[in-house]
């Protein structure tokens, strides 16, 4: 499914461009990108990439050489031990490949990491004007990740699918007396036994709760009615994300309840239509337009500003560019694949996000969530 | 059950020592160890801890204002914003505090943190010899948690007690047919049905996959008798981790296995008996020499040797110092909460490791693993 050589070229081709004859990659991400291969922790430094131009390394180290030698093709292993450290090899290929200047991922290499890596590249007596620049200049893949090929498209929609059919099972087992743990853990499982993973801690917040954007899934049952019932999860398969939020009424939403709502998912659907008229038109699209307008309109209702942004692309990794936020330089493309997300959050009251992903294409926009959007009002009955 | 005073004030005492007026704390385990809120993501910066000498700040963004402050009593807290950024409210903290010198966590803060964070403090416009030195120490939380409170001790030993209790369970789920992931979400399933967390993905590996010491849990299913499962997984509980490894036959072992078994299992005691005679003769313990016993006797009984450390220590991460390792320089102390975890790989046959997680007392060693080690032959019968 993936084509690895395609992906080296344009990497390859930005490595000219920017006068890098060797990246480093270390972000596991980057390397399930480059290399289709995901069992690298992302708790540990576990692997690296060399990528030279005319070839390219994968180093680490026995626990996991024979799962590389099996699935990765296009690299070459180099197998990390105690005696040939990542440093020694890396110090090994940056002499046999005459490389002149190292780029890495300025955001993933920590302080450490840099300083151990930099004293052994000084160890290769470079003359000084080379010396200075060898290992400082960053180097992104991430960028290169924003367009999605079109089967990477439907790796995300799949995982999609998977998430509508997970919001339809979970609507059943919304009953008086459940906790939000035990929705978030039937979340968890119906997704998991389904063959996939969840891309982050499932979010289940009852009533007030609900008002805090990131609640902490807690023990609270659900006791009583007209209570806000907010759920956000997603689900990894193949290791591509998925993403999305309801907000749900256990009970009759009451007028103000039933405003917030129809705020949010108007916010929503007049951020949606404003991109669609612009791709249509081929106009340029900055992501911090698209907040805007789903900002502005909260605003205009008298509530507060959304206190998070209106989006996040979503790929490989449940959070990565483009932004849709009130900061962002980002510009929108055909290929890019993202979330749109407002919300109201009334402190000590509650809160409503609906969020959906989707995908910018040359002939317009297309949702990847299909659950329904029309305000759902559970009946409580006891468990 | 926390004493969060305490821990800050030996905090401090280090600060001073290494002539730090000020500490930026930025990893999560760090920041749990430090304030006893654990809601924070890894994947992303969600919050930072600045630590004067007279005071400690905690730096949050909106999401989770509501939830510190509920929370965490001893922080004041600093509500983070796009206008109110992380660069602007530590430039005003450094300023405010009269700071000079700045430590951080080197091995947490990424190349480009440190260059954004750099420059803002750069605007202070310190003098040529203080702002050189200002933001490049590096300061660790880690060595202070390597020695466990007996709180802690006793929360990594709830967490361990879960595990035997898995180990237990999923004894009677293993059978014909079923597969590796089935039992790795059974392992899952039980210990999030019991209130916990697990503290890593379970490994579940049939036969000749036991022989990768990481083998990512496959759907392969159980086919055949005389087979190596070896299962390794760790429960999170309280914030504190457990981990252990337990290798068992489906219908009888061969002798070449039964022989790779008995070495291990004697390798392990080896370790553990050399330990024991250290510590009541109040010596001192190198950690790369607990690593030598284990790792010389499979040698010498004519296996390769083991592609990774022998221990590492466990508390709020799962992999923590102090390492057993060949190359470590850790020192062992009452405290000290560690695994010991010998193997024996034949790629293409299989393999077996056995792993207790030990607390290291000064009157000896104590198992916190209890689930038992002579040799488990399960018989073979259709599920």
């Amino acid at each position: 499914m993936i084509n690895i050589t395609n992906r080296i070229s344009k990497l390859r081709r930005e490595m000219d461009q920017r006068q890098f004859n060797a990246v480093l990659i270390s972000s596991v991400p980057n390397i399930i990108y480059l290399t289709g291969f995901s069992h690298f922790s992302k708790d540990e430094r576990e692997a690296f990439l060399f990528i030279a131009m005319d070839k390219q390394y994968i180093l680490t180290d026995g626990r996991y050489t024979e799962a590389v030698k099996n699935n990765v093709k296009d690299f070459e292993l180099i197998e990390i031990s105690s005696k040939r450290t990542f440093e020694k090899a890396l110090k090994n290929l940056a002499k046999k490949h005459n490389i002149k200047r190292v780029g890495f991922e300025h955001h993933d290499i920590t302080v450490a990491e840099h300083k151990k890596l930099s004293s052994c590249f000084n160890d290769l007596n470079l003359p000084r004007e080379i010396s200075k620049k060898f290992f400082r200049g960053h180097f992104s893949v991430d960028k290169l990740r924003t367009i999605k090929s079109p089967a990477e498209v439907s790796a995300i929609e799949k995982a999609c699918k998977l998430g509508d059919k997970t919001f339809k099972y979970i609507l059943n087992k919304i009953k008086l007396g459940v906790s939000e743990k035990e929705l978030a853990f039937e979340i968890e499982f119906f997704i998991k036994n389904h063959g996939a993973d969840i891309s982050f801690s499932p979010i289940v917040a009852f009533g007030k709760n609900s008002a805090i954007p990131h609640h902490q899934t807690s023990n609270q049952q659900l006791a009583t009615s007209n209570q806000f019932i907010l759920l956000d999860f997603g689900v990894k398969l193949n290791n591509y994300c998925s993403d999305m939020t309801r907000t749900v009424f256990f009970g009759k939403a009451t007028d103000k309840q039933r405003k917030m709502y129809q705020t949010v998912l108007s916010a929503q659907k007049r951020a949606i239509d404003y991109l669609k008229s612009l791709i249509v038109n081929h106009k340029s699209i900055a992501a911090k337009e698209i907040d805007k307008v789903a900002r502005d309109y909260i605003v205009s209702k008298n509530y507060k500003t959304i206190p998070h942004s209106v989006g996040h692309g979503i790929g490989l990794e449940v959070h990565e560019p483009p932004r849709l936020s009130p900061k962002s330089k980002d510009i929108l493309k055909p290929g890019m694949v993202f979330t749109i997300e407002p919300g109201i959050y009334i402190p000590g009251f509650g809160g409503v996000r609906i969020e959906d992903v989707v995908v910018l294409e040359k002939t317009g926009l297309r949702l990847l969530t299909y659950s329904p959007k029309q305000i759902i009002e559970l009946k409580p009955f006891s468990s």
